[in-house]
């Protein structure tokens, strides 16, 4: 079984970024589970404004599908500045609005027997809102969403210290994302056991 | 298999409601599949604004909340007017929210291995921002909610006519409910044959 | 100039309100600046789920409504579990549904020329998203919704103690709540002035 | 009075535009009421992604916000597929987060005395819930956001044509959108005549 992580964090690599210390938890539960994690951090990647799959010469994102098309489970981990969804993420969820309509041999649409789930860092309330909005962007595209299956951190009301600037409440944001990678790995087993049809007329 | 059908309109009994019209065709796809299927019109019982199970005399929630105990396939129906999810829905939502600390023996959440669906019926836009609030009120209280477990009908732009005044894209709706019936008797299938474990620490 | 602030928590009086805590602190900056101020707890008084101005014997709505349409400023003072907005709220914005088709001799509608704000009091993550559903609904019914014109108070990650039960960060919520108070009466005043023309075809 | 109309499509320049379509009909009924439109179609422009006001080298946004600084009314034109706003318009809203803590001689922040609209075309359900993600995050940075500014179009339920490719309800989105332009003018032209103070302590 394999797990994409996408980490839509703003600044580029080497910077540091709160979203992945939080998404390291969850790799890191999902590894114990036998389960291969990938870690993408698409700010990285030059992924063009499109709805298609491919924006040809210079466009990083079927790089990204490539390894998305791998993995039973996809997590979107996201910052938030302050309330909505990283223009990153939405992106991210933009193009692979392509996947809607893509079905294998027996007419399943792409992302059906796959799980998402999602976290989210940042240093302002905005969290459930950002939850809201993913999952249902997955939920649409065809990905069942398991139980709890996300985190978030954050320490309001207002502006304040990041996730990696403060030592307040980690371990339930850690505990959390521990219980979301049980989540999708135990919804990702029991539609790999018993898969969901295709959808009829 | 039982699944309950919480028809959240604003009008009470006999007054016609479209999201009843929309939601017969989920429970009519249900009952082909030999699930057994109850639908309640909240606004017909005296739900009070509480979030705890149970709120004295004269308090209508503990008998829904009863048959919510027996469905491992729960969904909301809902109108919008214009835009949000309905205060009956909220209020639903609300006072499942005592359940997201009950557990069973083995320590696992109330909602876990039960699956949620959003049917919205409105006559303007909408739509897609109640099936987001409601996936995720959903999977906050531990519900898994399967790719594309929702329907839903309007025609915009701008106010016009309801779902049951007019011939306008019936068949698109009714066919997402179909496939919404389908995925959710899926996704309870599977979690009945491979469970979700208790969350660890 | 008069203010209505329309306390939405779910517990009836004289249960304690962290909600009440947060917009007292409204109220008293907007007395101090020569606004009469009234506060309505919704849920003390039988509000009735329709979209209509008056459902008849027993509701309470026309009296609220009675308040409402001499108030130039209009605040929403909800709780959030854990999230959505409250069902008290969703149902206050439900019935002001009916205010859009309502116009003065000019030709106004209802709303034109009043402001509205919103204050969210919650134990978890959600203001961000409340906030935004409530501005959505006042400004679609006509209200204008000046910068900044709202405060929230939460402590997160997760459950936790609600703002009564803690000194945390309760001088942010404050200040903020005071700017609120300012923004609103500064754009009342602006839009009394010189108020906004009927729409035209 | 100037107003900016950022045009926030994902195809670039020359494709064909619904949003810009829409838009139009906004920015005629300014320009007929005197106030010079600025119109950018941001995808033409490489923004990156940061919460800075300057990102280097490269970086298109310095030259949008100096048109920004400029107009007193900001108009966020998007598409949504299918459902949340497009990530263009969510990178403009994240880069305008660093107005939050700027502030004029007065110590005013930025956007205080601006006002703010919404215009969104898509082929589906959403523009409710993009209108209040887009108005949270204008009112949050301190525009003020009139009544009923802004319009949308869509068709539903489900996939369908785009505005430019059917003539189903074009007469209510232009209307609106008419009304929108209308408000803005007003509001703005109140803030002008009587300004918002600085916030106090």
């Amino acid at each position: 079984m394999r797990a994409l992580i996408l980490n839509c964090t703003l600044p580029t690599s080497p910077e540091q970024s709160s979203t992945e210390a939080l998404l390291h938890v969850v790799a890191m539960a999902m590894r114990q589970d036998e389960i291969d994690v990938d870690v993408v951090r698409v700010v990285d990647h030059d992924v063009q404004p499109r709805v298609t799959d491919d924006d040809g010469v210079g466009d990083a994102w079927p790089a990204i599908l490539a390894l998305l098309r791998e993995a039973e489970i996809l997590v979107i981990a996201t910052p938030t500045w302050p309330g909505p969804t990283s223009s990153v993420a939405e992106r991210v969820l933009e193009r692979m609005d392509a996947l809607i309509s893509e079905t294998d041999d027996a007419g399943r649409p792409f992302a059906y027997n796959r799980v998402g789930g999602i976290i989210v860092a940042g240093n302002e309330d905005g969290a459930h809102r950002v939850i809201a909005d993913v999952a249902h962007s997955l939920i649409d595209i065809g990905y069942t969403v398991p139980g709890q299956a996300w985190t978030y951190w954050n320490m309001g009301p207002g502006p304040g210290p990041s996730y990696l600037e403060t030592d307040h409440g980690p371990e339930w944001s850690e505990r959390a994302g521990r219980t979301a990678a049980a989540n999708l790995a135990a919804v990702a087993r029991a539609l790999a056991g018993r898969p969901m049809p295709a959808p009829g007329d």
